[in-house]
């Protein structure tokens, strides 16, 4: 439900983006499992603000505490319970927004859900929440050694990376602050979400995720088809306007002569444009996707908006926000994937 | 879980295409609510095929019969039973693939996860299963009186509407055969698709739906956030490789100065990128998203492929299939749309 | 939720004891499973009613029918639907109810709940659902082929079985119409039962279950405990009151020193007040528990009663009804404490 | 699942008896209620041990801390994370427990389930755990400010209390530390237990709890039966070996004619051996029902058992234990009630 993610590993979350913690519960994680608590953490670290110069400046030192379930390093099979402190939680910077809807916000429609918002901040609405989710991933991902998960940034803007994700170097994503594995690209991307932060504004842009070394077999034909779970995780990221897998939004324009996957006699395909997944099940070939993000909403320009009572006034964005969403969504969107992953991975168990 | 769609309102179906009927049970209906029964076999009359030139001539009569939950026209709060007769279910059309994969359908991975495949058709991954969803959202429509729901084939390959939706006249949908209410664009359409299957190919396309109506506050802010439950959804649907929402992978492109809706004193929004949903609960505005449909994978040209013994052989459709999936896929999308709404609807008695 | 049964093995059912048909889907099976049709239907004539002189005499033939998820005799791994039709639904017996509330019926409880109450019967609180459950217990039991599961008449009134189930023979518990093990036993009750239905009258009773072969590890240590699932699952029976496990109620007024179960070097226990479950997950011994019985309501005495605006009037019980529910009570328990067992079969294979 | 209790009203927890913390998750309360935590601290202190000379003599501050979802004092409709600290885990007290597995507790079946065992403590075996639900279960009372719930203590040994509880003052059960609002039989009960604890025993007993102000209308007729959820939520208490509501099992023995509670003009009903709950459905009348505790395990005297080599050896409880767990039970059992009630608050909100 709500706050719940997941059928079998679970994530259940709680937390403001300006209480004194945010945290979780991650249950169904098989038991006997050695986790390497430093690694949690370093995904922590990709996420968290003020990391770069083209993210934003506010510095929280988000670090996970972990509560139950862990025993001598490995993993007892009871649920893990977590803690991440809120400790740079500026309440100031956010006065202004008492009354004033800032426009394509959340504040309007939470005010008008609830009856009742923390004026402080996004409340539950705020990206700081996904901090839990890394969390959940980087278990996930330590339960799913064998498979591979890199996301990075294909596009800024209308700056894309213009080679198929075969020909990039995943290990190059984390050596520039975008998180793009391409240099050229990643340095042309750098340069103008900075030149976009100076004009006070923001950008969108797209992440792409590939998952390779997915066994054959998981995701279920109906309602639970794999890359239907994939887009249901990648459209609850902040931000996130779509989602396409294999060959997405380019397939619907194609014809099934050019379109159809065939195979070689071990069962691999010649040609991907599936995704790796056929029917709702992975076929064993590298899953990929891309996710589109939207433009920040909070900008530092002054925009006229209204207030509760309906009043028409001026707001403008005085926190510190991230000039484009992309770069520090690139451990989000693998997180997700990873608890996507690790719930069929479970269900698997049962009927594979 | 795998066969469940919904949280408060449930539909749980069954059936192959092939075997003697399929159906399902609609739990978590109101009491007391008028049902129009016709109105739901008219649903099904648009998805079912044979209907028009430019999809499968298959014939399936169709039928809906319900079998509990309604007494004297109402319902009556408890699980509406029903069942779809396969009248026409012609096995022999699908005997080429007894042992053959076809390629970009799901036989592989079925024969892969499950071990065992009802070789005389597409099993659970046949598009059949759509009609149990048609009647769900027929039953969710009528729950949901006041909202308008409005799905259209917005391309066929290349060609597509070059209008913004506000510009449509919903109600010239029907009257064409490729459900495109843009008379000139949906000329054009169908006859590319008569030329694709003379061709004995098939092409892809999209499907925009825009949901009008619907109150402010539908959807939660973290794991069931409205566009997500939608997203969700649209990829359940056989064929779908793309969901987008609002200004989608365009506004991945924009700057958020551009990009934000700014208020009316009432609280409506100038502009709509956001696609109505903030935050991931609805704010009154239009609803609209696309979703990418892939071409049909069954062609009725020659492609080599392998057997489950992993020999290479060649296969040629012989069954009776579509040329372009979209048109049919309009009531589907609409019933998805309408099913999640319903639930939301229930939700949001509880907690607004 | 509300009318579905089960996290992995799941049952959802749909059909009120006077429409068209009740039936459900059975969600979750592995595929492979060789399912022997047969010993279903057994199943299902052993609850239906009309097979002695102690119970009910209405006439139903019962008779299930599968409609999908099964392919030349085994599972699919698809859901398996079915249906069994209503073909005596004698409505007439019923007129009298149209208005009078039925005490200690659900009648008046439906009425205020739903607002709506199909007149000619109990709706979904008529013990006639428990057929489809019937159907999923006994598809159930095939998935766990190794497993006993035993249960009996217990007591009727005052008269019960004073001897421990060990010193019962279960194969005798089908060879008299009480479904009493212990012939001497049985033969009262039925003596006794005979004179209640002389009577106008009924009589509670218990049932006593026994379920041997469960390998240790199964049921979860805090909300899924194995004895909290098998007693959501018999107080789900129509009129069971309630339910012990092990020492139950006797339990509560021993000392440790005395419960306490000793272990034997190989891991069982000397004695087993424990009833095979120790924190909640079982521990290899056998597991029993017994349900209690109400009488039934529906009584051919004069009862003084009021109907829908509250003026008083008298009921008579008219149909066919019966005079103790506990004979029939016992393949429920059964099929109940099977899906149980199946379900949990199931998630151990994720985790253990 | 597992870790998780309700459906609407849901609380999820995490924590072992010997770990840093304890603590949960409680989601879908609504917003906007105003909440006095110093009550929910009260709840906790009612079970926390060491509050007097008949329950075990360690000393827990047990001070909840809750870290989201309120704000100036009211409900925000987000998650309310919770956490409370473990202070004074004497792990060498149970370091005698490192391979001698306890008779009757769940040390076999963790360790023959899990692999690994943290031996300071039960893990989440432990009765520790009931904390987190007393929180969740305080949580509730305040969602359901109308309806008034009254656990007590009904048994112990075989010291009952000889009166209906219509003849008992829910004023005086915390008058003394056995919780039990009849003056004389409380004395007696207290007595023995402080018997039994200096023979180094212990002894079950019984907790009876009554529900009054439910509105007609709770409760589903199939699955979700008020009373088998009731059950489900009392059999998950530690130590709990049964249940039984409104006649129970002395129905069991019962004739219809004097079973039938029948009608008053108004829909109350003249006796009420339905328990306030008809065909899953509450009637308005009280609800009551009475839960079997069996003896606790841990008993000061030597045992003979074996290790997890199997080989025998003697164990001894050192730990700090209640002789007798009904009188710390009583709060449990209100919590666990409540949290029942509170989900079928909020389901009823969306179908009546």
């Amino acid at each position: 439900m709500a706050n719940t993610f997941g059928r079998l590993f679970r994530l259940t979350t709680f937390g403001e983006s300006h209480g004194e913690a945010i945290g979780g519960i991650i249950d169904g994680v098989p038991s006997g499992i050695a986790l390497d608590l430093e690694a949690i953490q370093r995904e922590l670290d990709r996420r968290k603000p003020g990391q770069s110069a083209i993210v934003t400046q506010r510095k929280e030192a988000d670090e996970v505490r972990f509560l139950s379930g862990i025993f001598e390093g490995r993993t007892t099979g009871m649920p893990i319970g977590f803690s991440i402190a809120n400790t740079n939680a500026k309440s100031h910077d956010y006065d202004h927004n008492t009354q004033a809807y800032r426009p394509s916000h959340a504040d309007y429609t939470y005010d008008k859900k609830y009856g009742i918002r923390d004026h402080r901040g996004g409340g539950r609405s705020s990206a700081r929440e996904t901090a839990n989710w890394v969390v959940g991933g980087a278990v996930a991902k330590q339960v799913l050694k064998a498979i591979q998960i890199n996301a990075f940034v294909s596009s800024v803007g209308e700056i894309f990376i213009d080679k198929p994700y075969q020909a990039l170097d995943f290990s190059k994503t984390e050596t520039n602050a975008v998180r793009c594995p391409d240099a050229a690209t990643a340095e042309k991307m750098e340069a103008y979400i900075k030149e976009i932060r100076k004009q006070g504004d923001t950008v969108g842009g797209t992440v792409t995720c590939v998952l390779q070394n997915v066994p054959v077999g998981w995701g279920e034909p109906v309602f639970d088809k794999l890359h239907a779970a994939l887009g249901h995780a990648m459209l609850s990221i902040n931000a996130a306007h779509g989602f396409e897998y294999g060959s997405g939004f380019c397939g619907a324009k194609m014809k099934g002569s050019a379109h159809n996957d065939l195979f070689n006699p071990d069962g691999t395909t010649q040609s991907n444009l599936s995704g790796g997944i056929q029917g709702g099940i992975s076929n064993g070939m590298d899953i990929y996707f891309r996710v589109a993000f939207k433009p920040v909403a909070t900008i530092m320009q002054t925009q006229p908006t209204i207030d509760s009572d309906g009043n028409t006034t001026e707001i403008q964005g005085k926190g510190r926000h991230d000039p484009c969403v992309v770069p520090r969504a690139v451990p989000i969107v693998e997180a997700m994937a990873a608890m996507v992953l690790a719930d069929f991975y479970l269900m698997n168990k049962i009927y594979n």
